[in-house]
């Protein structure tokens, strides 16, 4: 599994707070606590107004990398920010986003088209979200076929297929599990990503919610997401869940990571 | 979700010491917190010796019934302690249970064909568990041979597919997985159930594998349950996961078990 940890986004009340302050050590904290979690990713979102972004995303990236050696995910809805961070990173990282709305895709996929970054698309479009999963799949034909155009390899991709909220639902998760399946069916070597939390969204004990959501999205074919990799919870029904697909003989990682304090309750 | 109640079983060393001590308020006590997380069976498995079984099955069930109107499951390694202890109950329950070991399966469906009470039946033989999901099914197949001899409908039975630890897989629970599917795929009004917590045996962190493992049973068929109903965790896992299905609308189910304190963290 392929974790892109989401704590260092200014969308988050504690991240808005050290962002406004230019608490360094906090950001470096959340920088430090994700990567003791084995993520491949670090997202930076500044989630800021739109004349000091790019200066906020300079002063994450920079700080970030003081103490870090994990690729960074640049992240904003601004493809234009996205590609003046690409170049304050020391080394490729993922590219997020990408969708089918307006011209981001084409402005995503040609900065990223002669390096080695990978990048997160997103299956909406001018028309927003699909509803059925037959329009979100004729969306991600849509991206695929830019990313043919611009010599992007699939498993370079980290298509999203959107998690929308359970609470609305009335047919669980059926749509983008059935994507999902489909996405992996025609490019195996592709990753599928999402942003787990979004499912329990409005809903009580959202753990719970997001712990049964990563397990039938891995089995669906899920092999990336956003996430937190402080969520001990979390972490833990990702290692269980690999071993029980029988990805992890013995179940040597589950205990590994356990061990290095991943996932478990924690001692007291 | 069927819930098998597991909590009065003399192999738990808590329930052993007050069945040694004749402590009925403790028992009372387990019947009560188990109804009132909706269980639809209460369990009652005296493991004591063989001498004094039967009378130890009777004060169990008298002080259960004296607080409860759940159904028992009537749970012993020996089928004549099963059909005795049937004849203490005020109202049908569940047999637990039968196989293909010796004449239990005769013994066991002889003695309810002929009324409401619902039966658990294991995927075992006089040879053992059997390794493969082929073999496992063709033992299925002749516990399905002496229900139809017997006229028990597939309805009031509850196939045990027999859950074994991860920790020795290497590859993950295929072969339990496979088997509940076919199962259902041939009797779609057949149960199949389970004791959840065999699965994370010897592992660390135990709750989140059997988390996990529900839900992938659940995916694969699994309508039924011997698990502890107060573990808040593995009960909001299976009201999460109906809904992740598409079985809860809105999420009703969910919202109200939590309300009621079935799931979710305890409020300090």
């Amino acid at each position: 599994m392929i974790i892109i940890g989401e704590k260092i986004n200014g969308a988050i009340p504690a991240t808005a707070k050290a962002i406004a302050a230019r608490d360094a050590e906090y950001i470096k904290h959340l920088a430090r606590i994700q990567t003791a979690a084995g993520v491949e990713y670090i997202d930076v979102c500044a989630s800021v107004e739109n004349n000091v972004e790019l200066e906020t995303m300079k002063w994450l990236i920079d700080i970030v990398q003081e103490v870090t050696e994990t690729p960074i995910a640049v992240d904003s809805p601004n493809e234009q920010t996205c590609i003046a961070a690409m170049s304050y990173c020391n080394k490729p990282g993922l590219f997020n986003s990408v969708s089918m709305e307006g011209n981001k895709v084409d402005v995503g996929f040609a900065a990223i088209a002669d390096t080695s970054w990978e990048c997160v698309a997103l299956l909406n479009s001018d028309k927003g979200i699909p509803k059925t999963a037959t329009d979100r799949l004729d969306v991600f034909a849509n991206i695929m076929a830019k990313a043919e155009e611009y010599g992007i390899a699939p498993s370079r991709l980290h298509i999203d297929p959107l998690v929308e909220m359970l609470c609305t639902s009335e047919e669980g998760i059926a749509v983008v599990t059935e994507v999902i399946r489909e996405i992996k069916n025609q490019y195996p070597t592709i990753h599928v990503t999402g942003a787990i939390s979004n499912i329990s969204f409005n809903l009580p004990a959202r753990k719970t919610v997001n712990m049964g959501f990563t397990v039938m999205a891995m089995m669906a074919g899920l092999d990336s997401a956003i996430l937190d990799p402080t969520d001990r919870d979390l972490m833990g029904i990702i290692f269980a869940t690999e071993a029980l697909m029988g990805e992890d003989e013995y179940c040597v990682e589950y205990i590994r990571a356990y061990r290095q304090g991943i996932h478990g309750t924690v001692k007291k």
